[in-house]
């Protein structure tokens, strides 16, 4: 069997950041967390953590991490079931969920919120990282994710959640001054055009999907999804928002679309291992939910 | 002398994340830009671009890179007095600036709006890691930085912006629920408390300025300066959150500080290259303005 006193030093090394935060969590001395570490790596044969600033966990490191914080998880489970168990020195369990920057930003944190406040289940939020994620899932470095890459991911299930919806949406100001003659193919041309990053190619498909050809255009780089709505709001450029962001604004007139009813809907999937584990049942329940109030339904 | 089309052709392909998008900004052929890219590497001797999806720029390629949009930026002012020789086939030069996550999801903005507006600059925006924002400011592949961290850049001018500050807040329902006696050292250990990220000490910072003990608590991680807003107003957990983005939640009595009149304020700084160049300048003049209306002043 596993050292599992030593996997838990592992495990809150990673998840705090660092070795005296470990330390603190555990409720030992850093000294003690280090050599629990050492031996574990020299039962595994491999170096298990980069002792760099914050820690930064080696790809055995990962996996070992990731399953004590299962292990973990169903230990929760059972202390519900069985209260005197609850030693509990380690306190509540993390969950690792990978979630789209534009869903945290729109519509998740109700769902976790809500989640949390049932089950005492702490949550670890990571950027999906489209490339990443599949492979977060794989190894069960992340439990769960949402993800607008449907392929499915072995050992876990796949469900849809709806679609989030985006508005091709501009300030008024900057409509009446890159648009005057309305919204057509030469204008489009030279109105800015806000890109989150390189992999963001929204404005380019609506462009594509509305007037059938590419977009070619000034653009600025905004890489977060509330500076996106606010270099919006500030007349940088016209951007694809998600519709929750937006609704308020265009109803108070401070942006409006480029053309009215013609929105993209991308739609998004919840991923989760097939742990089992109530908890994760407990947040599917809620994603579901919350999802079934933000988003478009699945066709 | 370099070749400047060959240039271009690298600069726009990392800019735009694609060889095909680059060709549609420059007006040639997808093959016209790959051929152009190969013999300025075979004059290199070095390859300029990994040929991924999208291109990731090896350090050479980065540095011709960032060399072109210098060129391009001081081409720009050329042209404003010049106006005959503006061809501008390329369109508005592109200025790559860092920014802290926190600056760009509460202040940063309207400063890059007006900036833009008045001089058709485009912005490529680059949040700050702040082990990197260093070296891309000292080999020139960005050429400013709101940052928290002042250490000098050779080749760089550093100035003071004020401080951006942070108050601990929560809903009133997590405070009823986890602090019913009051905010003391036992509830704190007990209240889940959001970070960032590993490298995010801001709760921890003020739990030891305010209380003399280091902070242990059960931690949920959002990373995304909104996302730690609304997480907040979710009733997830406490945390340090900006002021210019609470304000008006506190006012309204959506959020509430733990102990009212302890803020954190955390020093800015404006990093910019030493290049004299105009648009660089007014760049610096509408941060220095944004920075004063909603930062603490400098001490």
């Amino acid at each position: 069997m596993l050292d599992y006193p030593s996997l838990a030093a592992l495990a809150a090394v990673l998840r705090e950041g660092g070795f005296e935060r470990a330390a603190a969590v555990l409720g030992v001395t850093p000294s003690a967390v280090s050599q629990r570490i050492r031996a574990l790596e020299e039962r595994v044969g491999a170096t298990l953590v980069v002792r760099s600033q914050p820690p930064v966990p080696t790809e055995a490191g990962a996996r070992l991490s990731a399953h004590m914080e299962r292990v973990r998880l169903l230990e929760g489970e059972l202390a519900a079931d069985l209260p005197l168990l609850a030693g509990a020195e380690e306190g509540p369990a993390t969950l690792r969920v990978a979630v789209t920057a534009d869903s945290l930003g729109s519509w998740f944190l109700p769902a976790a919120a809500r989640f949390s406040a049932a089950t005492g289940t702490l949550l670890d939020l990571v950027l999906d990282g489209e490339d990443h994620t599949a492979a977060r899932l794989r190894n069960g470095e992340v439990l769960a994710a949402v993800t607008a890459d449907p392929a499915p991911v072995s050992g876990c299930r796949t469900r849809p959640l709806g679609a989030l919806r985006y508005l091709a949406t501009a300030s008024p100001a900057f409509l009446a001054r890159h648009f005057p003659q309305g919204v057509d193919a030469a204008a489009l041309a030279r109105a800015p055009v806000l890109r989150f990053d390189r992999k963001d190619g929204l404005q380019a498909r609506w462009v594509e999907e509305t007037f059938g050809h590419p977009l070619a255009a000034p653009t600025h780089w905004v890489p977060s999804t509330q500076g996106f709505l606010d270099a919006s709001l500030a007349g940088l450029g016209w951007a694809m928002n998600p519709l929750p962001l937006v609704a308020a604004h265009l109803a108070a007139g401070r942006l409006a679309e480029l053309i009215p009813g013609r929105p993209l809907d991308v739609p998004l999937h919840w991923q989760h291992a097939r742990l089992g584990a109530r908890l994760l049942e407990a947040l599917t329940r809620e994603v579901a939910a919350e999802a079934r109030r933000s988003l478009v339904p699945p066709a």
